[in-house]
Formats: structure tokens, C-alpha cells, sequence
């Protein structure tokens, strides 16, 4: 049996799984409210981000509580601290999903996305939903081999990410320049969204493995 | 005369001023870059981030380790957490500061800024430079003043991000699609760049007031 501390530990490694959770719930929601123009999603999109604000807060408590009265050093002190970081990014997400969904609601009752662009769009929202399903896969299983399968739904994203732009740009774009300027901007969300799971991927490798790969290419040493 | 522990925690101080420095330096930079279409200086930008970087991981290091060592509790403990959010938010600003020097870059010989924007852009970078000095003001004094007057600085900044949109949305407007997502992707680097320079400096009132105000208005105790 573990004792008090190290279940306080698995706890919070349980909450940072949760927040991947909401954050990805949030985004796909957001990405279905902007696609369909639906104004209630959009709201409870909204209103929801407050949870996963909550949930940082409760989370940061526990580990500042645990700082001071365990004293933890080495790996433990490692993975509070961490733990930390990843319900900063964490938290983050929830705001991108948060930003997603004010573009829907700012535009209702259209939808913001022009027609050519809701296949494109709605790709980066499952993208994004599978990132950060993975980011908590890998936060709960420490499983390296997901953590590089991320890296790439992460490419994937920055490929979407150009195909907008490249959309924008093209001859076809006759939506005008506040469809621009919106999309420019989801555009932009998604990306973060994407960036920050990898953020929490890369930091669990870190925990696991000590080496910190900027640029992370699958030559990470999986035991 | 100070112990070794409080003198560690002072030279995190510094150091954290001088990331202040160090990003209000660059976004100084990457808007001359940006308004002279200058490569070299935008090319200094894109290098020097490494600089930035550096320092957040040197902070990181010895937070680690004073926690190790230390083991602090209460106030000294809620320092040392504090000083790696900070930094976490400096880190991200010079990245930010990175990418308006990109765009830059990408848009060499020419200028991404048209000439109508080139005041509104001149002076969200003066807003830049100085909400950034003023974090670090109140990182080095505490001065609660100090806090308060950047956030009229954030709310400036809003107010020349809305007026970019303006322009951008105006007749007046007949620069093209890509000088657009241009700039409306360089608002949005100006305007987290400040988002993050208001949230250290609201870090530094919680540490002192003990207080968290999400929307921050000047009704915080000044002792």
C-alpha cells in the first residue's frame, strides 16, 4: 500500500487527468458550437471554463500544501512541481476552447467558419480533442510511446493550421475581412491548444526519461 | 545583514527584473524590425530569445534546489512558487516578442505594417515597453501603485487592439488578405505580451496583499 503522501500524489496526477478531460470536452463542444452556430453550446462553453479554473486552483493548493508539509525532495519535489506546470498549460487550453467558443457566439446566428473552410476546422477540433486525450493517456500511463504518436497529431495540426492560411490567401476567399480576421484567430487557438499538450506530454518525458526535448523527435530511449 | 537562503531568493529577484529587461527589450526591437522592415535587428531578436530561455531555466534550477535544500514554508515557500510563474510568464514574452520579429523577417524588404497602421502599431509597442518596465518596478519595489497603473496600461493596449480591428474591418482597408492575418496576428502577440506583464504583476500583489483579482481594479488595500 502506498502511504498518505503518495496517494495525495496519485490525487493530483487523477485531477490533472481530469482537466485534460474538460479541456478537451471544451474544445470539441466549442468546435461543434462554431461549426453549427449553436449559441447554447457556445454559452455553456463558456460558463464551463470556470471548472477547469477551479480545478487549477484546488490542484496548485494541494501541491503548495504538500511543499510545505512534506518537505519533498528529488523525483517527489519533480513531480509536484510539474504538476504545477501541466495545470498551467492545462488551464490554458480551457481558455483557447473558451476563445473558440466567443467567436461562435460573437457571430451567431451565422457560424463563423465560411463552407470551404468546415472540413478544414472541424479536422482541427478532433485533432485537438485527440491531443489532449493522449496528453491525459500519457499523464495516467506515463506510456512514452503515446507521448511521440502526439508530436505528430501535433504536425497534423500545424498542417491544418496552414491549409487555413493558404485557404485565406487563395483565390476562392470571398467571405470578406471579418471572416478573415475570425478565422486568423481560431485558426491561431487551435494551434496554442495543440502546443500546450505537447507542452504537458514533453514534461511528463522529462519526469520519466530527465531529457527535455525541444524539438522532439522519436529518438527518446522508451524502457 | 541577510542569511544565504534570503539572498538566494533576492538574486531570483534580479534575475526576474532582468527578464523584464531582457523582453522588453526585444518587443522594443521586434517593433522597430517590424515598422523598418530591418532583417539584421530582427534576426538579433529571433537569436537573443535563447537568452531569455536561459535565464528561465537558471531560475528554475535554483527554485528547485532552494526547495530541496531549504525546504521552505509559508511566505518564503509561496516566493520561490511565485518566482516560476513569473517566469514562465517572461519566457512566454519573449517568445511572443520572437514571433513579431518573424513576421518581420518573413515580410523582408517590405514592411508588414501599412502605412495606416504604423502609429497604431508604434504605439502598442511603446505600451509593451513600458507595461513590462512597470512588472518590473513592482517585482523589484512591490509598489502596489505601480500595479495598478499597469493595468491602465492593459486597458490601453485593448484599446489600440480594437482600434487595429477597426482599421482592418474600414474601407480605408486595401492592403490585401496577407497583410492582414499579418496583422491580426500581430495584435494578438502585442496584446498577450501585456495579458502576461499584468499577470506577474499580479502575482507580485498576491504575494503581497494576499489577494487575487481576476479583473483588477484600484481598490486593493495600498498600506
Amino acid at each position: 500500500m502506498r502511504d498518505a503522501f503518495h496517494e495525495e500524489l496519485d490525487h493530483t496526477s487523477d485531477q490533472l487527468v481530469e482537466m485534460t478531460r474538460l479541456a478537451g470536452s471544451a474544445m470539441a463542444r466549442a468546435t461543434t458550437a462554431l461549426l453549427d452556430a449553436d449559441i447554447g453550446l457556445a454559452e455553456s462553453v463558456i460558463a464551463a471554463d470556470e471548472q477547469i479554473d477551479a480545478l487549477q486552483r484546488e490542484l496548485d493548493d494541494t501541491s503548495i500544501m504538500l511543499l510545505a508539509q512534506q518537505q519533498p525532495v528529488a523525483t517527489d519535489l519533480r513531480i509536484i512541481v510539474t504538476g504545477m506546470r501541466m495545470s498551467a498549460d492545462l488551464e490554458r487550453m480551457g481558455d483557447l476552447a473558451r476563445h473558440v467558443a466567443k467567436v461562435a457566439r460573437r457571430r451567431y446566428p451565422d457560424s463563423a467558419v465560411p463552407p470551404v473552410l468546415r472540413a478544414t476546422i472541424l479536422e482541427m477540433g478532433q485533432v485537438a480533442e485527440r491531443i489532449v486525450a493522449k496528453a491525459g493517456s500519457v499523464i495516467a500511463s506515463k506510456d512514452l510511446h503515446t507521448a511521440v504518436e502526439l508530436e505528430q497529431d501535433d504536425d497534423e495540426m500545424d498542417r491544418l493550421h496552414r491549409q487555413v492560411f493558404a485557404m485565406l490567401l487563395s483565390e476562392d476567399w470571398d467571405y470578406g475581412m471579418e471572416a478573415a480576421i475570425d478565422i486568423t484567430l481560431i485558426g491561431r487557438y487551435y494551434e496554442r491548444f495543440a502546443d500546450h499538450a505537447v507542452s504537458v506530454a514533453r514534461r511528463v518525458v522529462y519526469l520519466v526519461t530527465g531529457e527535455w526535448h525541444e524539438s522532439y523527435t522519436p529518438i527518446v530511449r522508451v524502457p
